[in-house]
C-alpha cells in the first residue's frame, strides 16, 4: 500500500540510516562518494543528494567541503538505572531545570493508570504536559501524570521551578527513584511535532517510567517523547 | 513540510494512538463513539472510521458489532535483564527455535563494532540476518554480527538450529549474558518492511546489544528491529 507513496531517496535514506545507527558505518567513517552510492542503489547523483541531505538534516553526517561526507558521532546517551532523572541529563550538559509548562488537565484514572499509580480506579489524576531542551539538539516533550488530591498545584510548581525534582520537593519529596520503565515508538502527535520542531512523518522514542518515593510508593507515570535519533537510551546489565 | 502531506486521517489516528499506547485510554475501554470523535476533531464521520479502522488494522482496538470500539490489551513486554534472550520470550509463548537464516554477509569492523565486540578494528566479522516469530504477531527481523574467526560457520548452524543460543553452543558457548543494550527508533529498510509485512511508513523500535560469555569477553552484537506496537521493552530499575 505505501510501497509506491515513497520516492525513491527516502528509501536509500532509510538504507544509511540503518548502517549508520547500528554501528555498521561508523562516527567519523567517510560515506562512499555520491557517484559511488548512485552505482550501488541504480539511481542518479540528484537521487543520492537528496538523501544524503536529509541524513545531514537529521544531523546523521556532515559533508565537509572538498572531502566528502562523513557520519557524524552518535546521540547522547541517556542511562536507565534507579537513578535515572532528567534532572541528571541537565546537569551532565551543564544546564539548568529547563522546564517549560505547557499546560495541565484533569481527567480520571484507567485501570492502567491506576495500577501504575497504585490508586484506585477512577481516582482524579493530573496530567502535565512540559517541554523541556538540555540543548538546542535535545528537545524533550513530556508528560507527567500525578494523583491530584496528593500533588495539588504541582503544574504551578513545575512552571515556577522548571524541575519536577524542585517541584516535588516543596510536596515535602526529598528523594526519588525510577521503579520500572517501558519503551515504545510511535508517530508523534501533531502538537508534539509542532513543539519538537519535526516533522510529522518522523518517528519519536517514548519513554514510559514509574518514578517512586524511598518507600517505594509511586509518585508519577511519566511519559517522554524523544524525536528519534536526538537520544539513545542503555541499560546495562552485567 | 511534511505538515500537508498528511491526510487528517492520521492525525486523528495519531492522537488516539498516542492516549492508547500511554495507557491514559487503557485496555478494556471503550472509545468515545464516531459521532464524538467527529465533534472532537472538528472532521466528519468518514473521517475518523479511516482513522479507527487503521488503528484497528495496527490490533490497538477492536470495533464490537453494535457495541462500539475497544480498546485491546497491551502487547507483551520484553524484559531486559542479564538474562534477556530471545530464545527465552518464545519459551513463554511457547514456540520452540524460530529463527529462519536470510542472509549473510562479510566486512570489517568500524571502531564502533570493534569496540562493541573488543577486537582490534578492521578485525574480519560476519553479520547474520533471520527473521524471527515467536508468533504471527510478534516477528522480529535480526543482524548478528560475529567475530568471524572465531564463529566460523555460526551462519549454517543458525540456519540448522533457528537458534543462537543453540547455535553458539555447537561453538562451545555454554551460557552467556545481556551485557549492554541501546534503543533507538528509526523507519524500516525496504528489505525489512517487506519481512515484517508492515509499510514503509511504519516506525519500528530497534533493540541493539551485546551478549557475553561468562568471563565477560564480548560474544556478538546483535539489533533486532521490532515493528512499532508489537512489543514493549521493559526495565526494572527498584
Amino acid at each position: 500500500m505505501a510501497k509506491n507513496r515513497f520516492p525513491v531517496w527516502r528509501l536509500i535514506q532509510s538504507e544509511l540510516e540503518a548502517e549508520i545507527r547500528s554501528g555498521l558505518i561508523g562516527p567519523g567513517d567517510q560515506l562512499p562518494s555520491e557517484n559511488e552510492l548512485a552505482e550501488r542503489f541504480g539511481v542518479n547523483r540528484h537521487t543520492v543528494r537528496t538523501a544524503l541531505a536529509n541524513l545531514a538534516m537529521l544531523g546523521l553526517v556532515r559533508a565537509r567541503r572538498g572531502r566528502g561526507v562523513f557520519v557524524e558521532d552518535r546521540p547522547p546517551e541517556y542511562r536507565i538505572t534507579r537513578d535515572s532523572k532528567w534532572s541528571e541529563i541537565e546537569r551532565q550538559m551543564n544546564t539548568g531545570p529547563s522546564g517549560q509548562l505547557l499546560g495541565s488537565s484533569e481527567r480520571l484514572a484507567t485501570s492502567a493508570i491506576a495500577g501504575l499509580l497504585a490508586v484506585p480506579v477512577a481516582t482524579p489524576i493530573v496530567m502535565v504536559e512540559t517541554l523541556r531542551g538540555a540543548s538546542p539538539s535535545l528537545l524533550i516533550y513530556s508528560y507527567h501524570v500525578f494523583e491530584r488530591d496528593r500533588f495539588v498545584g504541582i503544574d504551578a510548581a513545575v512552571s515556577r521551578t522548571g524541575s519536577f525534582t524542585d517541584a516535588l520537593a516543596e510536596f515535602g519529596v526529598e528523594a526519588f527513584f525510577r521503579a520500572s520503565t517501558w519503551i515504545d515508538c510511535r508517530m508523534p502527535r501533531p502538537r508534539e511535532a509542532e513543539a519538537l520542531s519535526i516533522p510529522l512523518d518522523a518517528p519519536v522514542l517514548v519513554m514510559m517510567y514509574v518514578d517512586s518515593d524511598t518507600a517505594g510508593r509511586p509518585l508519577l507515570y511519566g511519559n517522554a517523547v524523544i524525536p528519534s535519533g536526538s537520544l539513545v537510551v542503555r541499560i546495562d546489565t552485567l
